[in-house]
């Protein structure tokens, strides 16, 4: 390993959140359409219709539509965060790479629950998987807000402990969904299946009060 | 889920489109080099010639050429629609997440065309995609021009207008190549490849009216 | 097909050429590394070393090498063209996806000769793909150079002309290369590999030449 | 091959470090998020637990683990590095190439160590991979700071020099590595996978020192 730009250990504060944002970007882009990888063409078995095949998708189809609306809410939440956030240190680069860790790993737990849909270990490990990384977000934010000088000061610690709730409130649902699995598997999807349309909801709703 | 940004519930106003422009051209070239995915190295039969096996690509190497023309005139059209959107929102953001959405599906159901070209379910399915991402362009489009102030005020109304009413010309030519595919599945499939060539051939012919 | 933003049919001019560097950045970083995903984990067969085996893989660790050299330098060359081009016209957004077109098959006709290194066809496909990438470079450089007032005006014509001579005899190579495949494969494959190095040595003597 | 911007041959200078920083991030996303690509999912033999089956993943569990943490610091010092470098030029540009080269063959040899674990040769390969990314940061890094003007000036000398000897020691502790393969494949395992964590320990210990 070539540590050449280590030297003076751990640097303070790089310039700017530009690269890190960009690097996200990349990396989410490219989960989201390898998601769909595991919606291999089928292959027509004699005496069966094209229709048929493709029904025999929809788990998959399922496991993907809520695995891209997942991601996609982490994709927007992290553009709202670092719209917020001024600097990054050596710290913040890589409690996002931690974070990025585990949605590399979506692609391979949203396909494993779309083979094996009805098995308790396939949905706890997807379960396992999405807590993880809603606990890399939260560390990553709970480290922004609260450990240095690194966000917008003007943000009220009002609201930084109100947006710290909301995390920690993420990360229990899936856990309880994991935890959930090894009792009631529908149970347990109908929990993460759910947690996406808990995040629109309201805002729909709010949206629909304050007109288009 | 980690929905920490989402604290005052439905943020009015981010800054600027830079990020989901990025995140926008990764994912469209995520898409458009994963299309040539589907055109495997053949395995030559004995008795076969290499020339015999790449001929029997042909409708996949067709359906890649559709593809990519259609995926690179929403990427020219995104470009020149972003150069004059001021301002993000909650709900763009997630009307162009939308529109990504059927955009990653791309990838799969060019392959299951170019794997069941005769098939009228694979062309409709096909078609039924290509039309999804023309709603969801076309909902983007028509919340920016209409619904808030997110786009250059100096864009007169009846450019507007126009650009809605081709907007529903392309949706209309998608519902109806689905439709037809259980008629006829080589008038759909002139639709589907002829709608590139209609957007081309008008800028083509304008190009040399007005001379190189 | 949703052509919202076509509405004043050939927008005459867009904005900075950001995000066609962008989306050519990403389509290219896809490119590179799928390069490498033909060179899949062999199966050692039994009384076979995994040595052997990793031998076995020489011919496509060789066109991944290619390929890899190749592509990169058209990024090079898309870099600092770019440099000077000051503004994007429809034309030119369309001149560059004809580019990347071709690009992003080149991990398929890499692939191909990998596995058929020996076959006339295999060789020649590679060569006119690689031909027809060169042609979009040189039609896209001469729009840009000769065809408006995209690029910096301060360039000299004789500068024009003389990169224009160049990218003339770059297509003429691959051209070669594609015909001679069908009189000797090897000889094909010499001036495929022979033209990244034609590229680096002129520039490595100049370099050691004016020092470090 | 279309050579048109290298007219002037080896243009001494082009402006800024946008794009080189914005390729190296796309390459480093997408070689990240391949790895995952060799977790396939498990077939569940007669008789086994998906449990099981997913227990006989580990080793590649283990090599994505590695090689994520592995290519994550590359991008953490490439991302420090570059907040340095003030210009770039035509032998930085393929510097930097020939390091992604490497990075794009980790997914390969990932996956062929997950595969043959216990094969001196799969773990040589890997260690001589990951040698020969050392060593491309390396030259890429040492050329920069001390073979022109490319770099902040304000960089003191000595902290050059401290740079450069690290940098030779990651380059060495690969080699060992790699050698050490033939005579004890645990013991490699062990240096490749310990070399991130000695990345990651100092840092920690002196973040632990300085407080949150």
């Amino acid at each position: 390993m070539s540590e050449q730009s280590a030297a003076p250990r751990r640097p303070a504060r790089t310039e700017g959140t530009t690269r890190l944002e960009a690097f996200t970007d990349g990396v989410i882009a490219i989960v989201v359409t390898l998601l769909v990888f595991e919606l291999r063409v089928p292959h027509v078995e004699p005496g069966q219709s094209l229709l048929d095949a493709l029904a025999g998708l929809t788990p998959k189809f399922a496991s993907f539509i809520v695995s891209f609306a997942t991601v996609g809410i982490y994709w927007v939440n992290h553009h709202h965060f670092y719209a917020r956030v001024f600097h990054t240190d050596w710290r913040l680069l890589w409690l996002n790479n931690h974070f990025l860790f585990w949605l590399a790993l979506v692609p391979f737990t949203t396909a494993l629950v779309g083979d094996y849909t009805s098995d308790p270990v396939a949905v706890a490990v997807y379960a396992v998987n999405l807590m993880m990384a809603a606990i890399g977000f939260t560390w990553m934010g709970q480290y922004a807000l609260f450990g240095g000088d690194l966000v917008d000061p003007t943000i009220p610690m009002e609201e930084r402990r109100h947006e710290r709730r909301r995390a920690y409130i993420g990360v229990a649902a899936y856990a309880i969904a994991g935890a959930l699995a090894f009792v009631s598997v529908p149970a347990a999807l109908v929990i993460i299946g759910g947690i996406p349309i808990a995040y629109f909801v309201p805002n729909l709703l709010s949206a629909a009060e304050s007109g288009p």
